[in-house]
């Protein structure tokens, strides 16, 4: 659980990040963007910012900005209800973002995982996406992402969204944001 | 069928819209920007230009660029081999966007459908999007939009596309577009 004053802050670092980006947001959205800290109180090292657009039966489209070297953890989207699981294509739209995804380790990855994690990230293939750069996720595949340097936003064009349903590598995390009163 | 010369100065056209909503897309994708006259060669009245950043079974995306005033006519999004239809959202992202739907009409509407070509809007409930605003239109839905004086940029999130398949009001449009060699 993050504190009410980590989420203020967080949620105007977050919508900083989107206007350099050059993306505009209405206040309504503003006021509501999730502060997703996954349940580890790391928010610096693990987790991100969401603007969700909409989520519908079908549809799903969001923002997501990512603060300098700031991970969203590994995780895949299971087969839910009958259906094949989350499809999701990440395209940088500011700054610079490494995804790891299953395949042939990097030798060298640009990222390193939060601290005291490291044993939670099983998959190293590397994607380096810059901006107007993208790559797709297909259903039920481990994935992770790390901001460069400068932090990063990217958004996410995807089938619904079940974040209940997201299967994490790290089992001491948990996708529901929470925050304190 | 639009000469060559229109092409790609329509290309050219949409890259220096993009540029100024302050999207960034890859070399490749400029190169492939899409121009759909939709076969009536009236590009400045009934058109629009398209970046397509995704076309899977599940999930697309675009960015639309409109010129000013340019006209993306009255149509919708039938069932198709057993699915319900597009879903699309439209996200104004830079200019303004006037869409129109079944409903209640515009008692004085912002948009005027292209000379000659009146006959085939047939729906006239308005809604106005502005930078950051953004409308769902569900599957078989009538509609059509017109850019402001500005032209407009506006990002679609949707299910797969099937151009092929929608139906225009307007039994002249085409939708597959033709360049002249």
């Amino acid at each position: 659980m993050i504190s009410k004053e980590q989420f203020v802050q967080a949620q105007a670092q977050a919508r900083d990040y989107l206007a350099r980006a050059g993306i505009v947001i209405t206040p309504e959205e503003a006021a509501n963007i999730e502060v997703a800290d996954l349940g580890l109180n790391e928010l610096d090292s693990t987790g991100l910012e969401l603007v969700v657009y909409l989520n519908t039966e079908r549809v799903c489209a969001k923002e997501l900005v990512l603060f300098p070297r700031q991970t969203c953890p590994e995780h895949r989207h299971p087969p839910v209800a009958g259906e094949p699981g989350k499809e999701e294509t990440f395209r940088c739209r500011w700054g610079q973002v490494y995804l790891y995804v299953p395949g042939e380790a990097a030798a060298h990855p640009m990222a390193k995982p939060p601290k005291g994690r490291e044993n939670t990230y099983t998959v190293w293939h590397e994607i380096i996406l810059n901006p107007g750069e993208q790559y797709t996720i297909m259903p039920n595949t481990l994935h992770w992402f790390q901001a460069g340097d400068e932090g990063a936003v990217v958004s996410e064009f995807s089938t619904r969204s079940r974040d209940e349903s997201d299967i994490f590598t790290d089992r001491d995390i948990q996708r529901a944001p929470k925050v304190a009163e």
